[in-house]
């Protein structure tokens, strides 16, 4: 049940990726030794993922720590490491958690805060592999024993920093024998459905087609998806949930059709502080990724691109919210606020 | 206001098709000198769009004619070319129109029969021309003084015999100086919009983006879209519309958000044989479209697929449907009853 392929790692202070933006046509590596290469890392996605980019940010704000002996110049690179993609909360999420460490040990003086820093990477890249661990038992309750399941974009040991969370789900009820199989959404334009959950599912040989994202709508209305499961980015305080482009769409659909929609998140990607989706600053990247594959053209040179990266699925829309702490159900804004005060679901 | 390429030619004997495989990128012609060059250029999509499929193949049964001395041979020849594409009822529909034709006047003789057969192919054409222009100025009448409008796959000149259908209205509307706004649809997999309906967008000058298709849902959502144009490739006597993968959903959403969406369709496009969408074929398409963009590999090999070409729009979500002979709207199956009866609108 373990992954072929680590994605994340930190060795002789090094940060190791997987280089997600060539595959599956080639398996590269890409060391970041800099807080800069980090967060160009994230920005240019040689690492996405919402859990993913958190963890990858810790091992960041290590390297800048390592970079900038000076407060000040330690807190401007935090900053710029933040701004990286506006999106996921985890990245914040994760540099305000390093943060809180070096504010509480700072004065046991640098060797101290240094190694402090580099053990809470550590422990927030650990923290996400149990706790998706944990989505993926408490998310297997919803998967019935025979199930055509929906996915989008990817969401496994890739976009993490190991197994997954709402592919974490759909491994977890393949490894308990269920009898499931998987539509995966391409996902443009950045193909993260063909090129990284196609690859994923492959390894973990789990019965599967890829379909162009216009697809799926035929495919919900005809019965053939029993339920959708899929990730997100940022959950709003009310249940709205911003994740890739393409999930609103399908959760309208979804709901037209009566079919279970379900994202999957950790609970560090609900953001407390924001009332609605309508708050969550929502990237738009740059026209290429829609007019260029992998380099080939394809779309004449000139002409303008609408490219956001992510969309905002309302509360109405979701059956579910699937977190390491349990499933949020409706009324999402009074269960959330129940997670965040600490009591069960 | 006429167009700066021409997409289909009939000279010296043979057909001439710019390669709409390759735009924007490259700007080539593919010859046709047989129907089987002919068949295999609507197959592999050298030519696409319902009514150009038409035009072509009914210069393909004049070719078919010239190779096949014998009726028996030429009547193959024809089933052969009918049975290059699925679902486009256009292309039946010329060969059974050339069909008629030669059944007409076989017994003048082949020169006779062969000088027939060229001038009907020529007729088909010229009529889609006209068709389109006359569609254009009754489609015009929907489309505001201001208008953000979406539209989906390609539709324009290089869909038809020449001009277009929905791109038909939206260029209408341009040229009659309305303050208009496209956004194309990419369309995967083989990209339409983002080759085809973005270069006549730009030739045309028309103000326009490029989105993915997943981005068209929160546009509408959010108001940015006053109304949906697009084509169609056969329109069942119920109404029901299929057309290129992705139709369904946006309708879906529209419905769900309230905004006018129309199929702008020649009546040649019209099955008055068929009671509803169900009885459509829809096109499964070979893996590549989707694993791999001009060659360039986007998922792993070996991974599975599933790629229709085409998804059928219920009635029930189309606002009217737009032709030649007036708009269409519910109840669509009367008002189709009394357009096959020639009743006006």
């Amino acid at each position: 049940m373990d992954e072929s392929f680590v994605a994340l790692n930190f060795t002789e202070g090094k940060l190791i990726l997987l280089d997600q933006r060539v595959l599956p046509t080639q398996v590269t590596y890409v060391t970041c030794a800099t807080y800069e290469e980090v967060e160009f890392a994230i920005r240019d996605m040689i690492v996405r993922g919402a859990p993913a980019i958190g963890a990858v940010a810790a091992y960041g704000v290590y390297l800048a720590l390592q970079q900038c002996p000076e407060q000040a110049a330690f807190y401007q690179a935090c900053k710029f490491l933040s701004l990286a993609r506006p999106t996921a909360i985890n990245l914040g999420w994760a540099i305000d958690r390093m943060l809180g460490v070096y504010e509480t040990v700072k004065a046991q003086g640098r060797p101290k805060t240094l190694e402090r820093l580099l053990m809470e990477a550590h422990t927030i890249r650990e923290e996400d592999i149990q706790t998706n661990k944990t989505i993926s038992r408490i998310g297997n309750q919803v998967v019935p024993y025979k199930a055509t399941i929906l996915t989008h974009c990817n969401t496994g040991a890739l976009a993490t920093a190991g197994w997954g969370t709402a592919l974490g789900v759909i491994k977890q009820a393949f490894y308990d024998k269920k009898d499931i199989f998987v539509y995966a959404d391409e996902t443009r334009p950045r193909f993260q459905g063909a090129r990284l959950t196609a690859w994923e599912l492959m390894e973990s040989k789990i019965p599967s087609k890829l379909i162009p994202d216009s697809a799926a709508a035929t495919l919900i209305r005809d019965g053939k998806i029993d339920l959708v499961i899929l990730g997100g980015d940022r959950v709003a305080a009310n249940g709205d949930v911003a994740n890739k482009l393409g999930t609103f769409a399908l959760s309208v659909i979804c709901k037209a059709y009566g079919v279970p929609f379900y994202s999957v998140v950790p609970v560090s990607t609900i953001d407390f502080t924001i009332r609605d989706g309508s708050e969550i600053p929502i990237e738009e990247r740059e026209a290429e990724e829609v007019t260029h594959v992998q380099g080939v053209q394809v779309a004449p040179s000139g002409m303008q691109v609408y490219n956001p990266a992510f969309d905002v699925t309302p509360h109405q829309n979701l059956t579910g919210i699937i977190t390491e702490r349990g499933i949020i159900y409706p009324p999402f804004k009074q269960n959330i606020e129940r997670l965040r005060r600490g009591e069960t679901l």
